[in-house]
């Protein structure tokens, strides 16, 4: 391995863009079959680095080593889930279209798939040093469509970036991969580097909503603007109805205590505000849940030391806000930060949704930590217009009782959010075919996910090939269908063997 | 129609993007079937203003009655596609995860399909009046999926934009259309205005590469930026191989010329740079196509004044450069638009493919009119060099004879375009289902089309619904698909019906 260390730690921007530019030429036209084999060989050598790697992981983040073990494992099906989704085929969306003198205009042969854009930059979010790191989401789906990687790495994890990024290089290249389709990159400067760099197609990044917006601007003020899928900040309301309060208070508290504080609320998906009907001490409930892990001495350590004392900060700004009080927890200024530098605990803070509808740029700020805010709501309806004003997030829940009518209620939190959920709590996100991570803004920045088999389009365009001799054509796109792989044909889907399967 | 003229007359941006948000509460949870019959019924009210709509353009426009009749229908068989495409309905996505355990982390109910972003505004183009204007592809595309359009009309054709804007507005009342389903606004200023309106959830635009690219930063720079669609600037590269030019040089010459000159040479897919082989006189032969039209009195009226003068200033600054030479046409510093004001005629100028490569950005500069660019090559290789100088176009064509392996120019020409021809010409676009339209920066904003079907996706979000109740999901994703829609179900796309369908 001492090769491959040297090799990446020296690697500069421009190498690794040039790099990766160079791989494309090969990646492009690399077969499904290739591709699926790239990301087994990578969620392989994962899996078998997991004793070096998890240890390391739990050094660097702090998350324990259960949680971080689960997250190694989700890392590595995820690999395996678009390695499965590479070769069904589908996601290429391959469209035939015979010619048909009696269309206006008449069509001649024309047929359409998605292939790759190019090299694509991957920033590592902190929180989740695997699922969302170096050979998380956003590389993985990058890799599936045969776009090379170059990952910039996240400064709180980077020791443990380094050695992931040996990891996958080395799994890639035993497994035929060119050399560039994957780089590693480390700094602010580098980042920044990465995202104007000309070979650079398009960039996939979990984050802060002011990093985040920094790099946007970067991207779309390049002399040639590029996607740049952002994940940015969410406040995850959760609407509970009086029904729901009334039928199992106790147990809805319970679950938003786990919730909220999992991971000590390093989550993009904590449920950071809670609309409950004044008067049913929801509140004071969820605070009895939480009450000895507010003790100074059971603070536990956060991310990094900058993310703790944010955390601080922004729940001391809530606590002084004339309309919010402090249910359960430290929130004066710097307190809760101040049992040991670096560490946080669980803080419940209540308002009413009136205060919400007149301030609420200062209520929904997002505070990336163990913290919730409960909204006591006079009415539905009254909820309804503070959720409006949340604006956009990754999710949105309602806890309701069986047979509530839901219309109004679903109108709203579908209009903000890219995930509704009815039961349980947002924190937890499948990786799977309907998943969907992302939000109107500012949750995400475009109109796709960074989670699930889809978040493969991201970094897909279409290319329509007009009378192309067949053999000139990829082969999923050859009269014969030579994959096997489900194509729209003259407006009609065909699946392949699906005359046998049940509909 | 007093009313309706006066009520889009007197509506200012404000009123239209508020009136537009109002409706997307209906048109948000409207059915398919609705939908259809909303754009069956704007076709079929165009249809029946032909003979009052064509007139109009053409006064407007000076396209021509034949060329407008054929773009009006080619405008409103583009509707009828996109209605059947609704009722279709894979356009959505529609894919449901059952409940498994065994996945890591466990999957949940899940559901998940496309739903309208919101409002959209739309720019109509000034050089295709009917199928890129106030009812054209973004329009079209737009109402499909149950996003309300505020139209920007060009100021290239005000009559028609107004006239034809009352048509759609009254048809989409007639079929029972939310009020402000569709609005018209006019002027550079409600352009500005629309695309940093809040209500304003994404925009379409076919235009200039500056004007587009101001737009373009306006929508990204807000404060909540949005998706900007833009259809900007393309060269449309064409090479013809050494064999082709040997085998059928004079029906390439003439295919070039028709196609360079048609609609007065204003469409946006012109091929303006024809790569041959040095030496074989190609650039003669097209002069000698098109020498009569280049007569001072064969001059044609072009969309404005404004373009004409562009066009003429375009071609000066070419047949300037140093190693243009001019074939046929007349090029002198603001020649071409002496014979009248407003009017163009064919310019054919040849230079070489060192030429271009030592100067890029001087000689692929787009000149909107019917001009083209003759570049004679030492060596395929130095053919395809030359191409990836031009960047991003909409269109790419190779010329060659059968049997000539096309591997290394199809790499080239798939890299920097979204559609690539291999017989025929550029101009003419399919409205199909597996037409691309769009390219890589400038030729397009982002990664997805303008024509055809999968437009629909640019006004489209995904939602999850996690453990919903049955009652409480949209028709399409209920469990027993009452809509017998398309959908992928625990990673399999099942199409009702299939079974009985060959594959």
């Amino acid at each position: 391995m001492t090769t491959e260390t040297t090799a990446i730690a020296e690697t500069g921007v421009d190498e690794a863009a040039a790099a990766a530019r160079s791989a494309f030429a090969t990646t492009v036209a690399s077969t499904a079959a290739e591709r699926a084999a790239w990301l087994t060989a990578v969620a392989d050598a994962l899996d078998a680095a997991r004793d070096e790697l998890v240890p390391l992981a739990d050094e660097e983040s702090h998350l324990g080593t259960a949680r971080l073990t689960g997250e190694l494992a989700r890392t590595t099906s995820q690999l395996r889930l678009f390695a499965r989704a590479v070769v069904e085929g589908s996601y290429l969306e391959a469209t035939i279209d015979h010619p048909d003198a009696t269309t206006i205009p008449p069509t001649p042969d024309l047929r359409r798939m998605l292939r790759p854009l190019g090299p694509v930059a991957v920033f590592g979010a902190s929180n989740f040093p695997f699922a969302f790191s170096v050979a998380g989401g956003d590389t993985a789906s990058a890799l599936a469509t045969g776009c090379p990687v170059v990952v910039k790495g996240h400064s709180a994890h980077p020791r443990l970036s380094r050695r992931t990024a040996e990891v996958v290089a080395g799994a890639l290249a035993a497994a035929d991969a060119p050399d560039g389709t994957f780089g590693h990159v480390e700094g602010r400067a580098a980042g920044i580097a990465l995202v104007q760099h000309p070979e650079i197609r398009a960039v996939g990044f979990t984050g802060s909503l002011h990093g985040g917006r920094a790099l946007f601007d970067l991207a779309s003020s390049r002399p040639d603007p590029i996607p740049f899928y952002g994940e940015l900040s969410a406040v995850n309301p959760v609407l509970v109805t009086p029904a729901a309060v009334e039928a199992r208070a106790a147990e809805l508290a319970a679950g938003l205590a786990a919730s909220f504080t999992l991971g000590v609320g390093q989550f993009c998906t904590n449920p950071g505000v809670v609309f409950v009907p004044a008067g049913s001490g929801f509140a004071e409930l969820v605070a009895a849940e939480v009450g000895e892990a507010t003790a100074p001495d059971a603070a536990a350590p956060m991310l990094t030391d900058g993310i703790a004392s944010a955390f601080a900060d922004g729940v001391a700004a809530l606590a002084g806000h004339d309309d919010v009080r402090v249910v359960a927890g430290r929130a004066g200024n710097g307190s809760n930060a101040a049992s040991a530098p670096g560490t946080g605990s669980p803080v419940v803070l209540a308002t009413t949704a009136a205060a919400v509808i007149a301030d609420p740029q200062a209520l929904f700020a997002e505070c990336f930590g163990p913290s919730t805010l409960v909204v006591e709501y006079a009415s539905i309806e009254e909820a309804l217009t503070a959720i409006r004003a949340v604006g956009g997030s990754l999710t949105a829940t309602v806890h309701a009782e069986p047979g509530e009518d839901l219309a109004d209620i679903l109108a709203v939190l579908t209009e903000i959010a890219g995930r509704v959920l009815f039961a349980g709590w947002p924190t937890g996100v499948a990786v799977s075919w309907a998943q969907q991570h992302g939000g109107p803004w500012p949750a995400t920045t475009t109109i796709h996910t960074s989670v699930g088999v889809t978040a493969m389009r991201r970094f897909l365009r279409p290319v329509a090939y007009q009378q192309a001799p067949d053999a000139a054509l990829p082969a999923e796109l050859r009269e014969d269908n030579p994959l096997g792989i489900p194509r729209r044909v003259d407006g009609v889907l065909v699946v392949p063997g699906a005359e046998a399967r049940p509909a």
